[in-house]
């Protein structure tokens, strides 16, 4: 029998955000398993996807992933799919589901799909060579906060770099981090270590559903932010470097940011 | 009539590389144009493409797109696509046309396409939040080397992170930067420079056509890099910073590096 794992990023949205390749790849597959606890697929539900694909899905969850035990045991005798939103290989666990296929001799297909990695800085217009290390807020537990995050992004934005802000994922407890939550996290931080990161003053991206039908693109002040409906969950905040003239007038008219942002001495 | 202009990403590689609705999207379109010199589509032909989405497909250069008189005069009174290889809007020209299509009220969509900025690491195993900034590496003219992308990649290396390097594409003449031709550019500044960024063990990786089917991997030494074959371009040039464990093990697994890079202390 045929032995493989394929591994498939279904892109961000809707059944129809993944590549047409990996659509027919899926359609010659076995068997289909399906994570949606580091991203999840915007306006889709799981049965959707099984009937555009033509097979079940099977969900597995954040510990069967880390055990890999019965997707790799099915991918011995079958061709087996393992799919995520956005694209794969991006989570540590999938790139430990992929050494342990090789060390089985398990050959191993990768289709991508789209990422936040890229969809982000496209939705706002921003130079993706502007991005500096991506940045993930936890959710305050106990109301520990994380110096890290701040410091990194901090780090960007004295080098001119934009900063892209991924938002806390708990999809097992149907928790999203909102833009409102990451904003309020920042200020709070700002409040705490006072190193000038966001005054009154910072502009600040929310981009809500990226690539999605409803997709949403805001830029403005974080206290006016606060005001806005900036849309729900999966959302990502980007805190802008140095920019560029394009960049200023690519926020003005794709997010509505103030026009003050866009230097008169250009 | 239908006024409209869709940015289509149409992926790296193949007809197949685009997601299932963008298409669809083409499909509708009344008029297709494509530029190929901020990218190339790997294995494909314009006139597979054509053939694919059903279409003509009007080949626009540079200057044309700079301009972008003709695309925007079609799209206000038809439905026109423009389209290009990997993502889009990633390019200035594309964002200053989504600029000019807002100002002339046009209706505006963007389908996205896999971006060597998430296939690059997936290919590789390695963490997307570990990467810096992105560094272009420029064809050497007249032996001028400018300094600020060994700069940039020291940066990054000196906060342990990764730099993705692209190479210099002219695809109007034909030349596309190869990896060899990068790891020469970083050898001869090294030279130069002498700030240690590279040394003969300094770990290199190599991704040839990304997400393809003739897709291939690579890392080692620079000095034995330069021995093997490399694969062709299109091709990503990576120095990682510090590496960890699971990613070493990818680097070891997907890509033949050296297995001494797995640290035994983990």
């Amino acid at each position: 029998m045929t032995s493989e794992l394929v591994f498939v990023g279904l892109g961000l949205s809707g059944v129809d955000g993944m590549t047409v390749k990996a659509l027919n790849a899926l359609k010659e597959c076995d068997k289909i398993y399906a994570e949606f606890y580091t991203s999840n697929l915007i306006g889709t539900e799981v049965s959707d996807l099984a009937e555009f694909i033509g097979k079940e899905i099977h969900v597995v969850y954040r510990s069967e992933v880390e055990e890999g035990h019965d997707i790799i045991e099915d991918a011995k005798t079958m061709r087996v799919a393992f799919v995520t939103a956005g694209d794969t290989m991006l989570a540590t666990t999938h790139v430990d589901l992929r050494i342990q296929a090789v060390m089985e001799g398990i050959p191993v297909r990768v289709f991508n799909g789209i990422s936040i990695f890229s969809a982000c800085p496209t939705c706002l217009g921003l130079q993706p060579y502007k991005f500096g290390r991506t940045v993930t807020l936890p959710f305050l537990e106990r109301n520990y906060q994380p110096k890290s995050p701040y410091d990194h992004i901090m780090e960007n934005k004295k080098r001119g770099l934009h900063t892209m802000i991924l938002l806390d994922i708990r999809a097992e407890e149907l928790r999203y981090m909102t833009a409102k939550d990451a904003i309020e996290w920042l200020l709070a931080g700002e409040e705490k270590w006072g190193e000038g990161l966001i005054t009154d003053k910072t502009l600040l991206c929310v981009v809500s559903h990226a690539g999605a039908e409803d997709e949403k693109v805001v830029a403005g002040y974080p206290r006016d932010l606060l005001q806005m409906d900036l849309g729900a969950p999966l959302q990502t905040l980007v805190l802008p470097g140095e920019l560029h003239f394009m960049e200023a007038e690519a926020l003005v008219d794709f997010a509505g940011a103030p026009e003050e942002i866009i230097q008169d001495d250009e």
